[in-house]
């Protein structure tokens, strides 16, 4: 009784003045892809009460007579929300929030940003930082820990390669961790020495003997990185983001945010290890939880470290380092051996794999799982999948894998690339076209703050093969460019499977969730240059606008 | 427009047929305490659609024409759900999964149950246990590990006290664990010897040099274990617990279980270590969560060890072993920074005090904070407060400290007690009036798994301080019995303030969740005996039934 005297009320008041919240988005160019991939536009959106895509609307079909709200976009695009298949959200926010090295183009630049840090924030005992890369400052070399002691030597100071797969200790830190010749760097790692002294460069695994020192950010911290990743993710129309190695504070620090209502962007989270996906997730996958804003689905796993500091593992040895073939992380029965563990409970494995060998390593571990775990929608994902031998490329389409790919990194990497690897094996390389032709799936990131996540820039770089000067003309191993078309798929539907989330997200369609951008240009018909101009003006989550440029 | 439209059509089917939830329990002997402590009874109680209470009716009240659900109670007494202030859930979970040993009133039997356990259960790789109880055996000493190996020598065989205070182990278990002669005591635990050689039973902390290499439970184990502490609690008209000490790992059961909505029970959790509070909850309590149904608000801080074992730590030695005054399992100024970290972030702080020294360094260490932290509400919780000296007992009811005890020890513990403390010292012991009459705050609870959680029996036991078999007659120390209505105030509002729940939990009046339970016979009323024998009828959570007698 009580109840339906309420909702006449409610009623009432309704047809009195709308109180409830339909939405229509109207006068946009509009664009999504189908469920079966095609390209779709419209020039109106209709949200429901509880943020999902109640309809699309073409020229010529009925407006809600009255809704809610209503926004005039004036002929803005109007697409889904980017999906960021592999970025590292906690990663971004204290990149964000610490020392960033991205802008330096030489040594002498990186030290003047570390000094004018250090100057800036005299209560911080540590100086934490990352984003170096000596491969862009023409050095030649590693810079060395005295490198760094001629700007702060009152402190420590840790900063970690652009790829996150080398650390830059100053002789402080050094000390902090107790390291001295006789330090031994432990397996999967190696510590980079002048004579026999250690000299401040700590590749992959042995990063570990500094970092276990470096005092740990507080949970205050951790939500204010939060905060601060979001904000960057939804100004660049990011709605959802692959978190590729949850760990437990990581995962702790999505929860608060979820509680307390504070977690705008989508994170699907893959633990960083089985025992933490354990911990967290337990028997199975967590469900959905926040209304699909968050949700643990598998385990990010590591076959070798990265190109740049040339950790990836390779076949044959590097072109500008015949002395090695870089680092595998993982021995093939403990690949296995994790890969049931997620596997038989349900959880989805994705496996870092950059070098050739470490390529083949994962495929032919995938090959041996999905016969033991036979009939399951398994996913298998390969992360980066950067460097392939031309006869594995194929097997990227077998098993129902996926390859999650970031083409930015081409560009970033091309010279890097040209040198580590030589001339052969430069038709492997981030070899997008191939993986579609073979009959593969893709989906695309950023692997975010390893690179901007501008996705974007993104796409620019997934069809055009250039980088953001336009070099080299008609794209570098300009064969394995994308369509338009599927560099969108790639970026919203490709990444929705890829996150098992192609019932509710990377589309829009009645039910789906309604994750959008706005966006000055159409990116299906602009030239590259113009859509790395392109900035978002709008980002929606769930029917809710969270970010508007001003 | 669209939701003006559906809303009619609710309100039309509303009219022609109730679909919504307003419920109506009627016919009820109801009573509840109001905001001021004084009893209040009614005969109807409505529910919202949100299940709280709507409104108390007296007799004569007009009933809801058409409430959605309506339920005779036919004279059943309707009282708010008990709230257990001191419990452990996951311990009781696994209890009731594991091998229970608290029925053997002598070591003969519990050799017999731990033999038939072992029978039944050939694939376990270690027999696990809890609930001996050497007092209650008449044993005068402790069982040893040849006391087990007579009955089980295969695999290892680890048994917990009935109090948690000490661990029982086979021989097999302490090879498991390398024990030998050489093995020393950590601080704040004790091996007992036979000669030089352990003999089975480890004190306090000595009892981690065995327990960390037991198998740990899985995520399943886990979930299976909240399940069934869930049924066990509601099946005694439990609706909300504190759980003293929750870990991680079980903080990521309760988790899950609200994820899936498979939480019936409300949880006040209070961490188990500063470490996990941060870790868990980070700046600061979390929010209630799932409908008030489970929150972090502080730590659980240990002062002292038990009586049973001796771990209690008192003023002046134990009366029947003059060579110990028991443990002390934390220093004074570790104490206070404990209590200072958690504080200053607005958790709560919950001490575990059972010796009358313990209780003194806790009442000293919480009047010092209460002057560093001075204005705010801290609610200082005293876990047990057992043994007091007469000139500590008033200061319980000082800056606002509550005195969270467990009526059932007194009554299980009466004559272990009189052993441990002689006589001098029993009249400051289980002192419920006592802390009342000083104007002290008191939070009733079970201490379940080390005693049952039925709180029918608490409450008998608050009024009576007789046994289950009604000795002593006339009570043990009787002037510390309190009125049937403190002792309904202890099982109810007091637990609700104790846990900053007052505003929602405890009592039953409009806005308040609908937490009750029906049973026959009233206990305000009835004698002890006939309370003790009473058996809760039904029990509901939120307005939703979730237990009921078949």
């Amino acid at each position: 009784m009580r109840s339906a005297l309420l909702c006449a009320a409610i009623a009432l008041a309704a047809i009195a003045s709308p109180a409830a919240a339909e939405q229509l988005i109207d006068n946009v160019n509009g664009i999504t892809l189908d469920a079966r991939g095609r390209v779709v536009r419209f020039t109106g959106l209709v949200i429901d009460d509880e943020g999902k895509v109640e309809r699309l609307l073409e020229r010529g079909d009925r407006r809600p007579e009255r809704p809610d709200t209503r926004l005039d976009a004036r002929g803005r695009t109007l697409m889904p929300g980017f999906i960021d298949a592999h970025g590292h959200v906690m990663g971004l926010g204290f990149s964000a929030l610490t020392l960033d090295l991205t802008p330096a183009r030489t040594l002498a630049e990186a030290q003047r940003l570390i000094a004018d840090y250090a100057a800036a924030n005299p209560q911080r005992p540590w100086i934490i930082g990352r984003g170096w890369n000596q491969e862009s400052w023409g050095l030649g070399r590693f810079p060395t820990a005295a490198d760094l002691d001629q700007v702060v030597a009152d402190r420590p100071v840790w900063l970690e390669r652009v790829d996150g797969h080398a650390g830059w200790a100053n002789s402080a830190a050094m000390r902090a961790a107790g390291i001295t010749e006789q330090t031994e760097a432990p397996a999967g790692g190696r510590i980079e020495k002048t004579g026999r002294a250690p000299n401040g460069i700590f590749v992959d695994a042995a990063a570990e003997l500094v970092q276990r020192v470096v005092p740990v950010p507080s949970p205050k911290d951790r939500d204010a990185a939060l905060a601060r990743a979001q904000d960057i993710l939804l100004r660049l129309g990011i709605t959802t983001i692959a978190d590729m190695g949850t760990s437990l504070d990581d995962w702790m620090t999505f929860r608060r945010a979820g509680d307390e209502d504070r977690l705008g962007v989508r994170i699907l989270s893959y633990a960083s290890s089985v025992p933490e996906m354990l911990t967290i997730a337990g028997p199975r996958p967590t469900p959905w939880l926040y209304g699909d804003r968050l949700r643990m689905l598998g385990v990010k796993i590591y076959a070798d470290g990265a190109l740049g500091s040339r950790g990836a593992w390779l076949i044959a040895p590097y072109h500008d380092a015949p002395n090695t073939s870089g680092l595998s992380l993982i021995e093939d029965t403990r690949l296995r051996n994790l890969m049931s563990r997620a596997t038989m409970d349900g959880f989805q494995v994705a496996i870092h794999a950059i070098g050739d060998r470490a390529n083949r390593q994962v495929l032919d571990a995938i090959a041996e799982l999905a016969e033991s775990y036979p009939g399951g929608d398994r996913r298998w994902r390969v992360e980066h999948a950067q460097v392939l031998s031309p006869a594995d490329l194929p097997r990227l389409a077998q098993h129902g894998t996926i390859a999650s790919m970031q083409p930015i990194h081409q560009v970033s990497d091309r010279q890097m690339a040209e040198a580590r690897l030589g001339p052969e094996r430069l038709s492997g390389a981030y070899a997008w076209a191939t993986v579609l032709r073979d009959g593969g799936r893709l989906a695309f990131g950023s692997d975010v703050p390893v690179e901007s996540a501008d996705p974007l820039a993104g796409f620019a770089a997934a069809i055009s093969r250039e980088g953001s000067d336009g070099q080299p003309a008609g794209g570098w191993q300009p064969q394995e460019k994308v369509t338009r078309e599927q560099a969108l798929a790639g970026f919203t539907t490709g990444g929705a499977f890829a996150g098992f989330a192609e019932d509710r997200l990377g589309r829009l369609a009645p039910g789906m969730q309604a994750d959008f951008v706005l966006i000055d240009g159409d990116p299906l018909e602009a030239s590259p240059a113009e859509i790395r101009a392109m900035r978002v003006a709008e980002t929606w989550v769930g029917g809710r606008r969270r970010f508007v440029r001003r």
